[in-house]
């Protein structure tokens, strides 16, 4: 823990003037004046600001001491995962919400209007009207003037001034708590020292893991032709999430990692919101130099493999890129990681290479506009059978798959999936293939649905060439 | 972390007498003799000592330096949450056993008779005679000696000096572990420095988070028309507790909440028992200035907005009351705040303000003395209903419902909560409804039981007047 | 966290170079050529090398500065628990593999042959082949390269340098991750400081937390009239382990425990494996003293009851043993100890001693060869029987049960274990029962099948005498 005299401070009795005066910015009665709720409304974008930085890369900070921030509650229709179009609720139009960056003693001043009664042409709001809040982390001051609750098209503004730095959450403190953050209203707020980090690093980056509980909508709606999901309250409760996301979306920047240069000294701000669930966050291929736990350097540990964060506690991570490579960050609770919280730093501009052999993240990277039964083929296949089958790729323990839709009978590769035992030892092919190959394949256990999409999945690919 | 000139001293070479002379007070073989068991019983009150506290108040600790303490198991029956009297095993013959008090170096003198066979008139104890111990993680010696299990009407007693300043849990250590934590056998011990703390605060105050596994009592037995839960053995190897609550009872401290001034300091001793499960502690509105980990202020953080905890780790968080409100104190797993572990820290005598909009607990906090259906309507009610509804607080999105049992047949109540997009698409007051208010209420999902209950509660709000 | 001159450095503007001069020893292109894959096969021994330890006892460290080390992939059929052969994937043919123990700036030659084809006369090897890689968390370097995955009979070898000392995970990372852990393919890699740990203990060992979700094998193969178990995946994905356990297996070091002298320094190398779940590590009678997360000295903490862990995090305890006895090792999330995260620091050279009271390792470590129904009748019966009686030890709450199955009948004692309020009203014999030992024996809710595996026990149990 990195303590100078500071510490020793703490250490002593203390009045609350002298947290005042040690804090340097805080007065409570006067630095919080009650929130004010409104029932004029803002309209364009949902969220705004010089602080906000809108995807992983975080912006440096605007110099300005005062940070003007509107970040609005919406209702939104996200890309969870590949054919997973999930019925978020947001902060700011996008989950996680937008990163704020801010410092010390900067005079936060927040506003927020309850949009959620929007529906515009071309964009699907299928989420109920309904009361939100925002609960900044970082703030101190009554909950019930700061974070109170607005209606549809009530706007609420309130100021505060941060007095620690870290790596802070803000979400919708509205109840039932679990369901609006399990729904997606959340996002990070970096709030540096006074005087700044006191490392340098040549790049920064912001990662929010999240865990999302979706259920196929019980009405059934669809979108471009792919199923709706919502919330779904039980698994919930069960802390049993479908999904665990870096930065909302499953396998998040593996499609398109984060770039660094060999040699380069990485900075991630890192948050587990949870709500469910502790993230063991790891990167692979790498040692964590350095460790802020909450983001602040007076809590430093050195050398770490992997660092446990409950729901809403976060973390900077500083480490070296030491080689050209792709750096795979991983949920090191591997079911988790599993369920999506993957992500890559790639020394490529091109993206992640794709290695020779099989690794954590090849079998999510390769994304496709396919539709939903060869989606979820394609998963289950990436899943249970690319250990030892590529689709053109080659030989592995078994065959290569590609044409396998031109060389047999769907009927037949059926039956091979179904009972692949007893085909391996009645069916003539199947003896063939045995004796090709000398491994019997055991039998994949798949569903009489699953194999046949895995069957449409290998349609697509004969159809289109190489996945 | 803290660390002065022993810090250094640890890092030297140690033999045994270095470590004992370290920490200045513990001798082995003479500081820890056998423990005694006999055949003599405590009559009386199941707990008693000057270092015992009994509520979440922490009374300041006793001078002298040897500390009598007297903690009798018993199988009670508690309130666990509005309708649910659970048949708990207990230290102390609460849930969770009072807190102890005392200071490094100080002796203390423990004994605990197994009282699980007494029934007394008027007091309904229907759990087993059954073996129980005690563990002390404050202290050191031999489990065989200290944590021995007794049987009922034995006593066992011993002795032993706490090395180490900090949060510590005790508890049953009988085996199955599990089955005897799970049923209430838990509290905490504070061990101050030889010195006190380092800090000065206004007021102290202990959080023992802890879950509860309670199913239907298969012998359907029910107290004050109440019916009786018991263990869930199964749900307690699964980790999916019914209940997680602070200091025994679910949305602990809701109703009572601890009283603070603003601008006051305040300390938390905060334990999780667990058995299942980690706690993210987090209290709305503020952030832990100073964060002991297990209550040693040699483990120092600064500025958590949350502290993890596992089963059986403690620890000391500060923090400022930063201005007049309700400081809402959660387990940010939500699903856990969901079951119960919500408390409030308040600056009000007359208890926590209700705030005008939803707030957290809000739908918790009102006590009420309603029957067994009414108060599951009442609960059921506060989760799908209240953001759009009040009863008696005037509008919101939807009607305020005062009333409404006088406006309505209870036949068209229930129609309209099970059948809501008919109704309001065919039922001509329904029509009107959706004409009034314009957004639609989504059907809440309710099963007939819970319609019923709700209704219930509306009737009984109508008789009494405001709820 | 113990920081001297290096952590003012760390804080210090950093370019690689002077982040490689710090390090002392890293040098990123040279220092990890790309790793070797070639079609050589490794025959003998599955693991190999100096610095090597196979159980928990820690070998001091081999002075060379160039580490061979040969860990081969294979497949095994291991004891998790008694009467469960499961169909492990091993690294180096143990669960958890051997331990490696190595310096800041040593060399590691590493090399591995994937042997998961063999089948050995006299050796079962029930697994499928498949490919398998190999990740050192405490190496630095691309993962594309080392971490690469070879086909069974290819053999890769790659070098490195470590940079951080620590307590670091080594295992699999060929997908689907989740698979390959929880299959068993994982150790622990000590990496001391340059200058060794900075305090002197007597005792070192090794504990390594992992979780098993075993079905039985749907083929149901059996090994010397045992079924074997193989991973059930769904569980995996699920969290919901069937076994936790200290060094692969139930109950780990109850039967054997560690040794150690009263007043004697004991340091325990602790790693939790996961994937699923947090390890709340503690032991019974003892309080930690120091206390290194990740086995770093520099992130030191001080007098902890509970370390937590998340899943591959590592820590470095270090106690005294205050007296003769027997200290539990545990996971304080009991149901993870439930399920077999026990083990037994003795200060016994013929093991632990069985503590005169029920205590809690006391129902784990008999060990016996009995068929698999009186095994699970004898888990049973120490989970919902031994409370209240022994077999051979004397009467408790209720009767000693030695020679029940010679005192009364099979179909008797059945009525007994599944009818039993009935019996202790209407049946002659429970009457007596009831009026000898005065405490009604509640029902046990025992399933019919549970009832005749506990008379098995029962029956075994009389006709070898003390169990």
């Amino acid at each position: 823990m990195n303590r100078e005299t500071s510490a020793s401070l703490a250490r002593l009795p203390l009045s609350l003037c002298a947290v005042v005066a040690l804090a340097g910015c805080y007065a409570p009665h006067t630095a919080t004046p009650a929130a004010a709720v409104t029932e004029e409304s803002h309209a364009g974008p949902f969220a705004a600001g010089k602080s906000l930085s809108f995807d992983a890369t975080l912006k440096p900070i605007d110099p300005d001491p005062v940070k003007e921030i509107q970040i609005d509650a919406s209702n939104k229709v996200i890309d969870l995962a590949p054919g997973v179009k999930y019925s978020a609720w947001t902060l700011g139009d996008q989950v996680p919400g937008p990163t704020v960056r801010v410092r010390v003693g900067d005079k936060i001043r927040f506003s927020m209007t309850n949009r959620t009664d929007e529906s515009m042409p071309g964009m699907l709001r299928i989420g109920a009207p309904m009361m939100h809040s925002m609960d900044f982390h970082s703030a101190m001051g009554s909950p019930q003037s700061m974070f109170h609750s607005i209606r549809p098209r009530q706007t609420i503004s309130f100021e505060f001034v941060p007095t620690y730095p870290g790596v802070f959450m803000y979400h919708c403190v509205t109840p039932p708590m679990v369901e609006h953050i399990a729904s997606g209203m959340y996002g990070m707020m970096v709030v540096e020292p006074k005087a700044g980090f006191p490392t340098k690093v040549d790049r920064e980056y912001t990662i929010v893991q999240s865990e999302f509980y979706a259920k196929l909508d019980p009405e059934r709606r669809r979108i471009d032709n792919v199923p709706v999901y919502v919330l779904n309250g039980e698994k919930a409760m069960a802390r049993s999430p479908s999904h665990v996301v870096f930065n909302g979306r499953f396998n998040g920047m593996v499609d398109r990692p984060l770039f660094a240069k060999p040699g380069e000294r990485i900075r991630l701000y890192v948050l587990n919101v949870g709500p469910g669930s502790t993230s063991s966050f790891h990167v692979v291929g790498t040692v964590f130099d350095t460790v802020w736990l909450e983001g602040n350097p007076r809590n430093e540990l050195h050398g770490l493999q992997t660092v446990l964060l409950g729901a809403s506690s976060g973390a900077i991570v500083e480490f070296v890129i030491p080689e050209n490579g792709d750096y795979i960050m991983v949920d090191h609770h591997f079911a988790n990681a599993a369920l999506g919280a993957v992500g890559v730093i790639s020394t490529s501009t091109a993206g992640a290479t794709p290695p020779s052999g099989a690794a954590p993240w090849d079998a999510a990277r390769r994304s496709a506009s396919l539709d939903a039964d060869a989606i979820a083929g394609k998963a289950t296949f990436e899943t249970r059978c690319s250990v030892c089958h590529s689709v053109g790729g080659g030989d592995k323990i078994g065959p290569d798959l590609r044409g396998a839709t031109q060389r047999r009978a769907d009927t037949w590769l059926t039956s091979w999936l179904l009972d692949t035992d007893k085909m391996q030892k009645s069916d003539a092919t199947g003896k063939d293939l045995l004796a090709k190959y000398k491994v019997p394949m055991p039998n994949p256990g798949l569903k009489r649905a699953e194999a046949q999409q895995i069957l449409k999945y290998l349609h697509w690919s004969d159809e289109r060439g190489k996945p």
